[in-house]
């Protein structure tokens, strides 16, 4: 299937993607990993599907070049567009961040009742409520989804515990929880950063972090434990455009240092 | 200079600058007009210069490519980074919306102190610090800038009075304000539809509205009056992503129906 002395490569369309790569660095120590951020035209979430279609082709082709054994599409927005066609032009394994994170719904919901939210463009593709409408069978009752479009800028901007994003966090969850979900996948990236704010808002709903799920179908698919190896990964990580933030950003996702990103076009590159 | 009987172009990364062709359309009847919003890389203002450089160049040829006799550049991170590039490679007149809310604010101040609120893009470049100490003579104390980059995406979704919009914008001006400006340029063609909100947060001071006065600076380049002619004005509207929102948002900045948009490509356009 793959060449275990490959790189993984991810891609996001921004920092997103990096929440993801955190749990594959965790989980795949000694793995060389080769990031892509396409910074140059984040956010996905608010592009026609035709756009995010033609991004994450020239995404994974990028990757294909740095000769990756696996490609993990650690953005739920090109996940939900652009999965089909990725598999249908790749021969190398494709991991993407929504089967795994719908499955992990069904498996932890009690009452069938589970909630999805996400980018304008990841709820209206609908792809988790397929997902897990065709593989929850009897254990899933009802699926609910609600765009969350402002929680993308506000963790961008930090804004992780801050009252204005309580009162919007609030306003995009009461139509979720007055259905009495009691799962709640956070279909988009960036979200897994504001985990403290919705547990405090949803102290009873399992949350689903669809990054963390991802991360462990890279692992399932490389037939690797967590102490298989224990030597440091190689990581480099390409970026679109070079945003005086990204470093940062990048360096308070993974909890870490990294090297300066290296800024790279992809717009001719083609599947 | 320019022919009467060509369009006028206008661009911006998205539906900002939809407030400057509001104005345009109002001050300008009878005039043709080619709209061009850059959908699929929006926003401008949190990438960096280099690319904001390329994208300005790249939208400018398109209109260019369009016949038009002026260049409204209705996007202030654009404005901030690639004027000058513009100037000095289009050979017709290029109006931005710095210069002229710039010396709008040297005329409306009486303290002297003038605050700039606009992306982090816009507010790193300084441009508008640059102006108006420049030309604003003795009529000038101070210039006090603040980047205010949650107000795009809080005016995209449409939370123009909302009590989370209300706190993060008493946040973002609490520095101006303590510095008692008597003025302050809102310095991206989004914030004029949070003039209601600003002027209960500021009630004394003079909000300068960027994308208006860039109109009337079209309107004096082009040595019309209001009254020249009342015939209504041919408008086409073209984007490089066909956005589900556009259209609304289109007809909800400008206040009258539109023709769907037309989507296309800028990517191989240059100057």
């Amino acid at each position: 299937m793959f060449n275990q002395q490959s790189p993984i490569g991810v891609f996001d369309s921004g920092i997103g993607g990096l929440s993801v790569l955190r749990h594959l660095l965790r989980s795949l120590p000694g793995t060389d990993i080769v990031y892509l951020g396409d910074t140059a035209r984040v956010p996905y979430g608010n592009k026609s599907a035709e756009a995010v279609s033609i991004y994450a082709q020239q995404c994974a082709a990028f990757l294909l070049d740095h000769n990756v054994s696996m490609i993990v599409v650690a953005c739920n927005t090109a996940s939900a567009i652009a999965l089909d066609v990725l598999k249908s032009k790749v021969t190398i394994p494709v991991v993407d961040v929504i089967v795994p994170a719908a499955r992990e719904a069904i498996r932890v919901t009690e009452s069938g009742r589970i909630g999805v939210i996400g980018t304008r463009a990841t709820v209206a593709s609908n792809s988790y409520a397929k997902v897990i409408e065709d593989q929850g069978g009897s254990r899933v009752t009802s699926v609910f989804s609600e765009p969350c479009p402002l929680f993308v800028p506000l963790v961008e901007e930090g804004l992780l515990d801050h009252e204005a994003t309580r009162i919007i966090a609030l306003e995009y969850l009461r139509p979720l929880l007055s259905q009495s979900i009691d799962t709640l996948v956070l279909g988009c990236t960036h979200y897994p950063l504001l985990i403290p704010l919705l547990e405090s808002i949803a102290p009873n709903v399992h949350l689903v972090d669809s990054g963390r799920c991802a991360a462990f179908e890279a692992l399932r698919l490389l037939g690797r434990n967590n102490d298989a190896q224990q030597t440091p990964s190689n990581l480099s990580i390409f970026v679109t455009d070079h945003t005086p933030r990204f470093h940062a950003m990048a360096e308070h996702f993974l909890g870490m240092r990294v090297n300066d990103p290296v800024r790279v076009s992809v717009d001719h590159c083609s599947l």
